[in-house]
């Protein structure tokens, strides 16, 4: 099954952008195995969070990346995410796992600036490394605390702010960022949607994505879709920031 | 991989016992997927716990369970294991999935008896309906509270206590429960040596056992095995126990 969705990806994305795959798992042997399988599809890197049945101490969550490392066929990219597993990677596991070679990134879902300020610190001394943020509305933050960029889902619905915003980031232009740090706070409406909580991010995302046009509604269950009135809700939201139309996405006339 | 282990297992077990297969999974497709492979390989049953990724509200939880049920091809039991999952399936949610004949039974491993005891009220009109508990120093109580039985992993060790407290519970013999549970008790020594954490209890059963003569020591990484001094410790225990001798594996002269 995996298998199959994986080699659906890389044959659609055909080598424009790098394909990562998650293999987070309960047993490090499972891990090991999706990464073959993503290794044979073509693709890029493997991302892996610390286990989330098992609760593991910094110690044994290094022996555990270090055992993975050894089998791995491709780059591993860590996967901060505190909140939906049983440990964060300290920044003091991070500066030691950086001798590996093989991990050349860390994506920081923890909502934490001081967290990932430490971590920044700690990955100096490896230039090549990629220090990534989850929650978009950090987007601005972490780009000028010297992070390198983020994995943001709101991409997924209106990826012109998130492109423009790294753009000027780098080119020093603040009020663009300002202005668009404000287009992603305004497309954080629909996450807010309904009772909060990740599983309906992840719905509303899709709902979003879906009137846009972009793909169907329904998230993977066990994540229960958008209820009608959300759905509703969520149209109006576009409706407002102009992205119910394709030709006027742009990131211009947000209240 | 699973598939292999699955295969391996019923083969040797040969229909002496029936044979449960985890199931619980981030996604529900893999989780129907490995269902498959468990009825292929002459399983008896399947086990789901709550997701232990995506934190999910009952009346989802509720409906991921009834999506399982629709595909499943064994009967199902329910893994109540707050500690390690995002949810407990609350007393109302077995209630409501209790009218589903192919939900067979629930393993509580929250430790909480005020939990136990109102399972085991909702499940009443479902004569049929097995309610096991996890933790074993909690065996004799909740037989008391009309309990079914356990799954216990120290009768991996010392199966002897565990049969006998469970025949003496039925038989309403009260100090041969008193005494099994002190043998129990004191098998229960074994997890708590070293730093107390769940992969400590795994990785020390299965040092214990393998100490007696049953199984090799390492337990399947990220589990870290038990070190040096912790495996001496715990043979230690085992000697006081008289567990070292096979033939004296009885539960009499324990102090």
């Amino acid at each position: 099954l995996r298998r199959e969705l994986i080699e659906q990806t890389t044959r659609l994305v055909d080598r424009r952008v790098p394909v990562l795959v998650g293999i987070t798992d309960t047993s490090l042997a499972e891990s090991i195995r999706l990464a073959g399988t993503a290794a044979d599809a073509g693709c890029d890197a493997v991302v892996v969070a610390p286990t989330y049945y098992f609760p593991l101490q910094q110690r044994d969550l290094v022996t555990y990346v270090r055992q993975m490392i050894a089998e791995l066929p491709l780059p591993l990219v860590l996967y901060n995410m505190p909140a939906l597993t049983s440990a964060s990677f300290a920044p003091e596991s991070v500066a030691e796992l950086l001798h590996e070679e093989a991990i050349v990134a860390l994506k920081d879902s923890s909502g934490d600036l001081d967290y990932f300020r430490a971590v920044r610190e700690v990955t100096r001394i490896r230039p090549d490394f990629t220090l990534l943020v989850g929650p978009e509305h950090l987007l601005a933050e972490t780009l000028a605390l010297g992070g390198d960029g983020g994995v943001t889902g709101g991409a997924n619905i209106w990826p012109e702010p998130f492109v423009e915003l790294y753009n000027a980031a780098f080119a020093r232009e603040e009020e663009t960022v300002a202005r668009c740090s404000q287009c992603i706070a305004r497309l954080g409406e629909v996450y807010r949607v309904g009772e909060f909580s990740i599983p309906a991010i992840i719905a509303h995302t899709k709902t979003a994505a879906s009137l846009r046009g972009i793909c169907s509604d329904p998230p993977a269950p066990p994540i229960a879709p958008s209820t009608p009135e959300e759905r509703e809700q969520i149209n109006r939201i576009l409706a407002t920031l102009n992205l119910l139309k394709p030709a006027q996405a742009k990131c211009t006339n947000v209240q």
